[in-house]
Formats: C-alpha cells, sequence, structure tokens
C-alpha cells in the first residue's frame, strides 16, 4: 500500500486454448525462466470440449518487468499452443460501467464494496434510465448519467451507451438491475463484456416479475444467477447462483426483500470474478476459478 | 420408551378452512376444556386464499382420552367454520408403501432412518419394477413385491399397484427414484397422498436426465425436490427443496452423484413432515409447519 | 401505503409466563371476543424450564381499538396465568440505538436496510468512540454524536450513553462493531436492550481477533453471532448465527472480508427479529419465532 | 469399467516442498517429456510459512509407464526442490480400516458408498469395541472384528489394534463414531494417518457430550468436524466442517438426530478426499484441493 521500497509486481496471466500434453510445461517454463514467481494457478481441461483454460497469478520481483517484454518471451509459446492469452498487471484496476434502473439494492452493495476497497474495479460512471439513484451516485462521486430508454429512442439510446462505453474505455458493463433490455446488436458486440443479476434460480423464472412466478409455483428456495449477457433473454452462461430458504408464509414481496440480499451478494461475487480474471467463456458455459 | 406408568398419549390435530376471527379460540377452548396440554402449534392464514390452516400437537394424561371421544366435542367446532380435521394417535405410524426402480440411494437412505427410529412410518411394502432392489429389502425384513412394467401391462400393473395399497393400508406412496409414469387416473385417485423425489431443482429440468440437462445449461447449483404427484409431470405442489454447489469441473455424472445426497435427504424430510402430518395442500401449493 | 379508508391496524402481542393448559385458549378467546383476526402466531412451551412463550399478530378493523382497551380486557387472564406481556403498534417503530466504532460494514448495512424500509426501525441517533463514520451518518440524515472513550474517562462515557438513551429514548442498543467492553453495571442495566454482533461462531474464538484464531486453528467454515450483551464478554444469550465456506487459502485478512458479509447479515436479522418482538430471553438462551 | 483396448491409466502425483520459483514448471516439464496428460491440478504456496503444495492428476497412455520408471526420472527434481512426494495409481484404491463403537449411522452411510462405489477405499475391516454392529458389516460382507476396549486393558487392545493395521496393511484408520481415546504414543504413531469425525462444530464444544454442551448455550446452529487425530483430543488439524440450522425447539435429542446427516456427510467428504490425495497436512492445518 505504501511506497519507499516497492515490493514485487503482481500480475495474472490467463491462457485458452485447445488442450494438449505439455501447455502447463510451456507456460510454467516461461515464467520460471523469467524468474516470476507463482503464487497461485488453476488450470482446467474440459473432457468434452477439450479446451484448456489457465489462470496463473505471479509475482515479478525485477521492476524491469514489463508486459511489452512478457510478450516477446511468451508469444512463440501462445503460437505453438494456438492460445488465447491475457496478462493483467494487479495495480490497474479494470473499469466496470454499472448500468441501473430505480432498484439500488445491487448498486448500494456494489458501491459500498467499491468505496471499502472489497472491489478492485474502478467505476467509471453509472447509468441510468432513471434519475432517483443519482443522489447516491453523488455521494460516492462517481459521476452519474442519464439515459433515457423509451420505445421511440431505443438505438439513440444504445449508441449513447456505446459512445458511453467507449469514452470511460469500460472494460466491462455490469447491470445491476437494469430493466431494459438491449438489441441483439448491443448484446453481441458487448459478448464476454456485460453481465447481468437475474432475480432467480435460472433456468427457472426467465424474464419478467420472476419472485411472481416463483410465489405462484410455490418454491421453497428463491434464487439469483449472475450471467453473461447475450440476445437470448436470461439464456447466456451463468458465472454465480446463490439460494435463500423461504417457506409458504412469504408473500412475493417478501420474497423478493429477502431476494435483495442474495441478488447483491451473487452479483458482487461475479463482478470481483471477472475483474480478478477469474472467469471464462467456454461455449454456453463458463469455467470460474474461484 | 418403556411401559410401567405410561405417559400422557401425544396427538396431533390438523385442521383447514376458510380464515376468520376465532378459529384459534374455538380448538384452543375445546382442548383446554378437555385439559389437553398444548406442546406445539402452528397455523397460517394464506392471505391470497383466506385459507386457515393448523396443526397443534397436544398431550392427553387421561387415559379415557380417545378419538371417538374428542370427535364428539369437536365435531360442533368443525361444523360452525367449514373445517376439514383430522386427529392423529403418536403411538400409532402412518404406513408409507415405497416404490423403487434400480436406484437404490434414497431407498437405502429412507431404509436405515427407518431402522433406527428416525423415520416415524411403517414401511408394509417395498414395490419395484425390477429385482435389484430385493436384497436391501430382505436385509431390513421389508417385503418386496416385484411388479413390472411395460408398454403392454401398465393398466395391469397399475390395478396391481391399487390392490397392494389397499392390502397395506398404505397412508401414502413415495416414490423414491420410480421411473415409471402413473397413468393420469391413479394420479387423481391418489392426490395428496403420493410423493415424488425429482432429481433437480424444480420447475428447472423437469422431465428426463435432469443431471444432463443442469450440465448443459452449466448451472452452478444442482437440486433435488419432492412433491405430491399429479397428472401434470413433476408440476405438483412442492413440499421441499434442497441445492448443492457444483463447479465447471463436475461432468453430468459428477452432479448425479454429487446430488445423491441431496436427493435423499429431501425426500427423507418430506417422508418425515407428511407422516407428522406437517403438510397441508393449499391449492397448487402446500404449507409445511417445520 | 395510501390513506383514504384506512385499513384495519396491526398489532402484536407477547406472552411469557409459566406453562399450563390453556394458555392458548384463554389468549386466542380475547382476541375473538374483541373481534381481533390473527394473522401470524407462535407459540413454544419449553419442556426443561416449564416457561410458555408465545407472539401473536392481529388485526383491529374497529378504529375505537387501542392500547388502554385492551389491557383492560387482558389484564384478567394476564393476572390469572401470571404472564409478562407487550403490545405494540405496528405503526410505531421501535427506536434502536446504533453504536459504532470504526468499521463501517454493519453500520452501511443496517443503514441501507433503514432507508430502504426493510428495517423497521427508527434510528435516533449513531454513537461512536470516533469520528471517522460521522459523513456516512450525515448522508442518511441520522444524528451522529461522538462519545469519546478512553481508559481514564469509561466511567464519564458510559454516564453521557445513558443520557443518549433517555433523551432518544431509545427501546434497544445495537453495537455495530463497537469495540468497546460495557461496565458489567451497564450490561445488567441494559439486560435484554442491547444487542452486539461477535464476529465468531461463537462459543469458538471469543474475545480480541477472532479472524486471527480462526486462521491460526484452521477452521473450513467461518462465522458470525448475534448475541445480547451480557456482563460476561461474549457469554450473552444467542440470537441468530450463520457462516460461511472458507479454504486452505484464505489469510486471516480475507477471512475477514469474508466475514463481513456475514455479519452484516446477522446482525441485520437480529435487529429485524428484536423490532418485530421475535426474541425472547429464556434464561440464557433465546426462543426465536422466525 | 470394461476391458479389451484399455484406456490410459490414471495417476495421482503429490508433491509438498518449500516453495520457491521454478517448482510448477521442473514438475510440468518432467510429466511432458514424459508425454503424460495432466487432466487435474493445484498448488498452494502457504505465505506464512513458504510450504508448498501440489496435487497433480495425469493419464499415462503408454502402457509401460508405471512407478519405478517414474521414480526414476522424477527423483533429481525431487532432490533438487527437497520434495515429499508420492505417485499413486488410481486403480489401486487405498484400504481404510474403519472403527467404530455403537453409533452407525457414520457407518451405514460409508458402507452405503463404499458399496455403490462411490467412496474410493478398500475396506479390510471394521473394528469395534461392541457387537451390535456386526450383523451391518457381515450384510456388507466386510470382517467385523471386535477388540473389547476397558480400564484394564487398554495396552492390550491397542496392541491388538496395531497388529490389525499391520495385517490388514491399511493406509489409514477412520473413526466412525468409536468412542475411546487413543493413546498419545498411538495417535503418534498414526499421524496423519488416522481421521476423526467429532459431533460439533470445533473448537467450539471439545470432548464428550457436545450435542448437550450445544443445547446447554443455545446455539443457533449445530456442526460436524473431521480432523486428524493427534495426542491432544479434538485439537487435530480440522479436514471439513458443516453446520446445519436449529432452532429453540430442538432438545439435545433432536439435535443428535439432525446432526447425524452432517457428521454422516462431513466424515464421508473426508474419507474421499484423503482416498483421493487431496488432503496435505500443513503444520497444525490442513491444505485441502478440492
Amino acid at each position: 500500500m505504501s511506497s519507499a521500497a516497492p515490493g514485487p509486481a503482481s500480475y495474472i496471466l490467463t491462457v485458452s486454448c485447445p488442450d494438449r500434453v505439455g501447455i502447463v510445461a510451456a507456460v510454467a517454463g516461461v515464467l520460471a525462466d523469467s524468474d516470476l514467481f507463482i503464487t497461485d494457478s488453476h488450470h482446467f481441461g474440459d473432457p468434452g470440449t477439450r479446451n484448456f483454460f489457465m489462470r496463473t497469478a505471479f509475482e515479478a520481483a525485477n521492476p524491469e518487468f514489463n508486459q511489452t517484454a512478457f510478450s516477446k518471451i511468451f508469444s512463440p509459446i501462445a503460437m505453438r499452443f494456438g492460445m488465447r492469452w491475457t496478462l493483467t498487471n494487479c495495480a490497474l484496476r479494470p473499469s466496470a460501467l454499472i448500468m441501473v434502473s430505480k432498484s439500488d439494492h445491487c448498486l448500494n452493495d456494489l458501491l459500498y464494496r467499491h468505496r471499502t476497497g472489497s472491489l478492485p474495479v474502478h467505476i467509471p460512471a453509472i447509468v441510468s434510465n432513471h434519475m432517483n439513484l443519482a443522489p447516491l451516485a453523488e455521494w460516492h462521486k462517481i459521476p452519474f448519467l442519464h439515459v433515457p430508454v423509451g420505445k421511440d429512442n431505443k438505438p439513440e439510446a444504445e449508441a449513447r451507451l456505446r459512445d458511453i462505453i467507449a469514452q470511460t474505455k469500460a472494460d466491462f458493463v455490469v447491470l445491476a438491475r437494469y430493466m431494459q433490455i438491449f438489441s441483439p446488436e448491443l448484446c453481441t458486440e458487448l459478448e464476454g463484456k456485460a453481465i447481468n443479476i437475474h432475480h432467480s434460480f435460472l433456468p427457472s423464472f426467465k424474464g419478467a416479475q420472476p419472485y411472481s412466478q416463483a410465489h405462484k409455483r410455490g418454491v421453497k428456495l428463491i434464487g439469483a444467477t449472475a450471467h453473461f449477457v447475450t440476445p437470448d433473454l436470461d439464456e447466456g452462461p451463468i458465472i454465480e447462483q446463490m439460494v435463500e430458504r423461504i417457506d409458504h408464509s412469504y408473500t412475493a414481496g417478501a420474497m423478493a426483500a429477502a431476494g435483495r440480499d442474495v441478488e447483491s451478494q451473487v452479483l458482487a461475487r461475479a463482478v470481483r470474478w471477472l475483474a480478478e480474471q477469474r472467469v471464462f467463456l467456454n461455449g454456453n458455459k463458463t469455467v470460474v476459478f474461484r
């Protein structure tokens, strides 16, 4: 946290490629040859798709170490195995643009975690189609951008959103109870870069009013699901899910109240995992190294 | 447990009727007037349907107390409020007929709990459309009845089942991973008297192969649901649900293995609650006084 | 929510007394005779202590109904059974004085729930022995009172606190990570009226630095406990507990971070239950009607 | 499962050593050079103790591959890094000697999982200081050895147990509710090779009658803990813990009944993880790669 003699710098390397013998050896070999100290590492080979996923956190003691240097030594390996890879400097927090409508429980939770440092993201702005959460954003000193959406201005609103994403250099978009549906085009553009919290245990109770649906069906647990946004509503790859026990005495409103805690926690986890490079797309599913 | 000077006898009274002022007072008044000591009581008025449900456990110190005597004093109240009611002597365990196919995890669990006394039911017989679980039944000294079901003999098989239910005086039927679907007629006859364990968190993944469906969808929690059998497959009123965390590394087979514990526990709870008169039908939902 | 023709008024009656036949009948009888509609009711007779506890929520349609009127008709019953009882008008929220030190996660959570109406209390003031949380209080428009505590001024600080409690007419005091220990005298004065959140699964890891203790012991779950304050530190009657899974990779700091969510939730539940008259003292234990 | 053209053989390599740069590269390099396909791998460097732990599952397609061959190529690496290491052929199940007293819930659960193949161990014998569980062992066709323990014959009983362990070539000993305390000498001999299930959430409620202690303290969750046996009673390194919610209405007996499921599950997990080489001793704690 302080400065003077800086400790080693922390990095995260992510890799995905077709699975075969020798990947771990090749990656670990490069790191060892460069005197990079592995602090955490996970990998997973999906036996169904034969895809391989790896996340390795390491420390570089040498102050000369940087991304360009690493790229030079790592590229041959990446080429050989057909890898998609990223290297992230942990000191540089990713930018997460947050979008909300009127409900504030997820936003309040994210902002609290952001303010206390437990959510390792930069929040460049909060975008909403309503005005009521402006004071909350203001207290947290985060720009609040009002982008109204009506049945007549959706293309304009989405164009404005694209501008905001570009200007804020957002790494990903978090729909923290944003109640508008993106156009298929925008969903596709944001593939793997936009996540949503749905207030049900998907695939149960897709679409509108999931707590009313849950109340009507008489379930004994309610849940929440954080997932990537895709053109198919509430069908995107699932990142995290949690549930909470209820009973016959819960009205739909009481379910919604009980569900707010779960929604907030599930979304906060998903955002943190994304920020920490723990989430990989694997077809219509995810690999999450917790 | 021992005998000599017997303690007070335990009874459970269940009541359901349209909700209005004075029900609790009337019921509790009858019990107090007869010197019956309430040990546990729950009630619930559904504000949606305006139905009232009540379960009261009490002790009768007077050895003369019996169901006929109670009926005489309680009938006027029941009449006045339009009650459906039951009185159960806790010393007489209800009869639960168990039906299975080839999987034995739920059966094994139920039989273990039955043997050790933690499941307060009498099991008059185990019915299966296969033979492989006969030795397990035999070791527990419970009659095993083989009722094969093929595409040509379903009516005969169900007729045989009706006979077995009648002869064993079964109070309810427990489908402990019984993989045949009852005819709509049989479902209707057994309304409120047959429960099933479905190996998913309903309403997700109805029908066949729920773990394969769950694997394909990439959920992060798997679940199990105990519900009443109705003509609509996997749509019956839900009694209990539980979930278990999984991750991307689980194959459908590993999910099934992890799910077996959850299935067993959920079904065991549902059977115990049914046996203890804790479960009420409330339209297509249940009221469960835990 | 709206006004015009007001609906029935909601009340909660709590009763505790020695257990015997006829209590429920007597209470329910009074309610029925006064045309009061029971919406929820729980009771419990502790077979160990033979104490009886009852919580009954009811609605009074008659606008003339009030506490004085009820007291007149209920007192004879209360006398007969030796009852301690309270009647609470649900429209009048109890006052909860919150005390904090430097950590803000519990306070932030309580204030959020208070602001959104899910925590049915009035918060007359926030008391702290530090200044750092004043801005948070200010944003929520709740008076912030700085009562510094040092080794030399503890009696004066507690005298000041007694004044604050008296002036704010606080119904109970919530120690939301307040890191000072009350004197035995103050603990005794506040018996049943002060609750604390301890950041461990009591009785494990009493006293200071519970997460460090937990880390040293190598537990696989961490927890939090809301309990009444008593002169014996961390030995008071437990109201609620929750746990969260951790693993070998968690440092004491990571445990503390993971624990903050659990602490916040446990304390919020305890405050809500207290405010809703769901918690009864039963010797060194509690009865909680959830 | 079937034979003919056998698939690749599966192995698990475990490694622990002082942490430093290059371990993963060295290990993965050996595996890659020998054309061994990594299917799963975890490692963890404890920043407190600077110890490194690694578990790698791999497949060997070459039928010539065997432990001797591997040892030859791996020894130089092991020497260089000061590694303790093991290589396990997954086709050879480890031997787990089970010890019980009178309670059968954990035993029944382990035997069921063993019989259905979900617990990858060989059970050479069941040892008990009582006779009542002999029929259960017999039905599962597992030798039952009666080793009575009284206050006068403890040394002889432990000598007999040492013989049994030697003769059955047990890899580890599972105390599945065995109610005798081992001598310090035996505990030390069995260090890292004997695990116990304690029916509380340690470190709460050590020693005798934990459910009575829990009832007296009024906790809201009960738990169970699987841990390594050490000379300090209930102080051994913790492998796994789970909890279950209870409330004020639970007697100590009801807590014990509710706890049996949790105990069984926790112990079964610990045994499986041990059998799968997922558990490492790390001072008085464990590293568990789930």
